[in-house]
């Protein structure tokens, strides 16, 4: 599993007051946690309560790499965001995100084909997120033909079939279990996922992150974006990864047991 | 997933104990606390250390169910010892279990059709439980024909195809997950598992079994053999049901959160 590092994210209140007091100390230290935790790459995210989102986004890519030696996750949905962020990003960023939505096919697309990056592409359009499997599925469809069309390599095309809450529709899991099962045996292409909307206002809210990420893994998910400070979801996570023979003679889970970071 | 209990099981010391002593005071709790945790049957084994299985067996169905109004799982390798059980057993019980092992089908299959019972159908033979996941399933289809033949209704026939401990070979728990997709695929049988084998000799034990419950759950198997007292892997469950739309609007796992049971 591709782990993508949440905390970077202006929706939540100390980290945005870090970006607008520029506390470097502060996002730093943020990032370099999640990678000693194990995030594969950091979501990068300025659109929440600030003045300026592109000036944000700029010094937030610089910040964050003069710190961790991980690629970032452009997080925005302003194209303008984007671009700043890839003009100054080291290495190949991740795009987070395209959909069908005509304004970010016109104006996103045109980056992730520019820079080379790979990218998350959600199941939605301009009407929203369909509610049933077969609407997913078919914006999934169209898609994969806008990646082939634009020689996007399906290998860094991060299909998300857009988990909603549980609490507001009980088979809002199971609709996204089953497309996610139905694009990896269609296409070529990974998925990804957020953890946290599957469980909104529900209580025991991780306990319930942690079984949709172990039922996403074991359907084959490639990627998440996932908070990798929880201690009890990372030691879920190298449960999943022996249990899918991702981790040889189980070698990181009896490292991470002897370094007493396994939590029951 | 129907769940089914298994700490009566002379292989755990005190219960053997127990059964020795005839003491029916520790069976009956054991077994009320099983069923009060969510147990939607009990497996009962007398065949560990003890004097006389048949005996033993027969006692055992007898106490338990005189204490809780579950059916059982009679557990025995042993054809005397199933049939003295089914004797005395109130309601249908479950064989627990045959294969294509011919002292099985020879012994214990006449008795699965004469009793009309749920039967667990495990996937090996004399020469023991193939390495591959294609050995699983040609052993798969034979079960299946040899429960037509037989005129054992699908619905009763649960396949178990045998995980064996990651720590042996780390494919192993993959090799099961292979299986189990498969047989769901291709047969409209059920499907069954024990959760502990699959991490023996690694630690943190429960961790692993509830990410493989998980899992399996994810993969759609429709019964597990496991401890109903252990508290963080019901709560594992109860999330796994939420998220499979096998709890409608949440109310169990809702109701479970008020009474203090479940645990993050």
């Amino acid at each position: 599993l591709l782990i993508i590092g949440e905390k970077l994210n202006s929706t939540i209140l100390p980290v945005r007051e870090a970006i607008t007091s520029r506390n470097e100390k502060y996002i730093q230290e943020l990032a370099y946690k999640q990678v000693a935790a194990g995030a594969d790459m950091l979501d990068v995210n300025t659109a929440m309560g600030l003045e300026n989102e592109e000036d944000d986004m700029v010094w937030l890519v610089q910040t964050v790499q003069s710190a961790v030696n991980v690629p970032l996750c452009i997080d925005a949905t302003k194209a303008s965001v984007i671009k700043k962020a890839l003009q100054v990003h080291q290495g190949r960023a991740m795009i987070n995100s395209i959909s069908l939505e005509e304004k970010r096919i016109k104006e996103i697309l045109p980056l992730v084909v520019e820079y080379g990056c790979p990218v998350i592409a959600l199941t939605m359009d301009d009407k929203g997120i369909p509610d049933s499997t077969e609407g997913r599925l078919e914006i999934a469809e169209k898609l994969v033909e806008i990646a082939e069309q634009n020689k996007i390599s399906l290998d860094d095309f991060y299909i998300d079939p857009l988990v909603l809450p549980i609490a507001v529709n009980d088979k809002n899991a199971l609709i996204f279990f089953n497309c996610l099962s139905e694009i990896k045996k269609r296409y070529k292409v990974k998925t990804i996922s957020g953890l946290s909307n599957v469980s909104y206002s529900l209580p025991l809210r991780k306990l319930i992150n942690r079984s949709f990420l172990t039922m996403c893994m074991a359907l084959g998910m490639d990627a998440a974006i996932l908070d990798p400070l929880d201690n009890k979801l990372m030691s879920a996570l190298a449960a999943n990864n022996i249990l899918l023979n991702e981790d040889k003679m189980c070698q990181a889970y009896l490292k991470a047991y002897r370094n007493g970071v396994l939590l029951d």
